[in-house]
């Protein structure tokens, strides 16, 4: 029965890597939208958000039958607890995806914006984030995972950054305050999908060390 | 061993729900903050951030204990499994109360503004649902859960109303850009407090029924 086991193991890591493939695929089309003011090329995006909630319940199904039918131990039983989790945050990473490809939607109503601020540069970290964080699951490194937690910051301060800017742009001209709004939303749909990369990251911290790392537990416990 | 067993799950729910009790103080003094225009009623919600954040990683570890050691089945196996997601929408909800006391921070730098909007009205709203949803997981009641489901509607048509309202505010007087702006943002986070709660009412229906109500998996699968 092990190696049966293990084998469902690694399908689960496969089918939870096809879900996150098609999630990063739809920031990256909600982003080419954004970025070439052209709706279409995000036509695939329904389509992709309905597999990924396929995938969500198939894989939520897989990991409890592997908990009610083998009932792992230790590392195993970890490693089914951090796929729960790290599909909840991949479904809304998806969920980001589409609310930024709302918003795009609703701001090519206007006339083009062209506020200092570098919103494909942000999604680009936060993408990086996504990607490096399924990375260090797969390859069970909880270093990888680390720096991803520390990377969570810069995108922080990028949107504070932002906000700040798009705040001035909407008082000085209030012709340009819809516009501006939607890009300020976007910048916090992308805060989001960092936030979700640093769950993720924090997932496999604690499935490769068994050690808990969200909310500083381990400052507070040495 | 099974009345043991017994013993830990009844803990499990009770610290469950002293956790719903912190979340749920917080969005109360976060609001009420916000009412009144009075930083100091919230002067409670950082001890009970910390609370919380405690609470669900202690949570967390007694349900793998308990995933690990006992090796539960079907309707007990899905109870621990249930209360997993329903510790991550709360601590969630923590973390939304906490937003909303910054935006009102911020507010309360502006001159007030009046505008025909009713946030404490759909703050009451969205903190029924959370009630209600954990009454439902308490009592096990799939019914008084799918209830819940279908008011999130009406948070979500009430958040488009207001921002709606809050835009024309915007546009139409430059000064009042960054006050209309943090309650727009008090908005969206009430928003996720009641799809917190909606989140909370499909894991309730799931342990309960051991039926998948997320994403309609119910309708497409009929």
């Amino acid at each position: 029965m092990a190696r049966y086991f293990e084998g469902e193991l690694h399908e689960l890591k496969q089918q939870l890597l096809k879900m996150a493939g098609k999630a990063e695929r739809m920031i990256h089309l909600s982003m080419e939208a954004f970025s070439q003011r052209d709706m279409a090329l995000a036509k695939e995006v329904p389509d992709l958000e309905f597999e990924v909630n396929r995938l969500q319940l198939d894989i939520d199904d897989r990991c409890f039958k592997l908990l009610a039918l083998r009932q792992p131990m230790a590392h195993d039983l970890r490693f089914i607890i951090a796929a729960m989790k790290i599909i909840y945050d991949l479904e809304r990473i998806a969920d980001q995806a589409v609310n930024i490809l709302q918003h795009t939607e609703k701001l090519l109503q206007f006339p083009e914006l062209k506020p200092e601020i570098d919103l494909p540069h942000m999604a680009d970290i936060a993408m990086t984030m996504v990607h490096d964080s399924l990375d260090s699951y797969v390859e069970e490194d909880a270093t990888k995972a680390r720096e991803i937690l520390i990377r969570d910051d810069e995108v922080d301060a990028m949107k504070e950054q932002i906000s700040r800017a798009l705040q001035t742009y909407m008082i000085s001209d209030p012709h340009k305050v819809q516009a501006a709004l939607q890009l300020f939303l976007i910048a916090r749909n992308v805060e989001r999908i960092a936030d979700h990369a640093t769950n993720i990251a924090e997932d496999v911290v604690y499935m490769v060390e068994a050690k808990d790392v969200r909310h500083h537990a381990e400052d507070s416990k040495q």
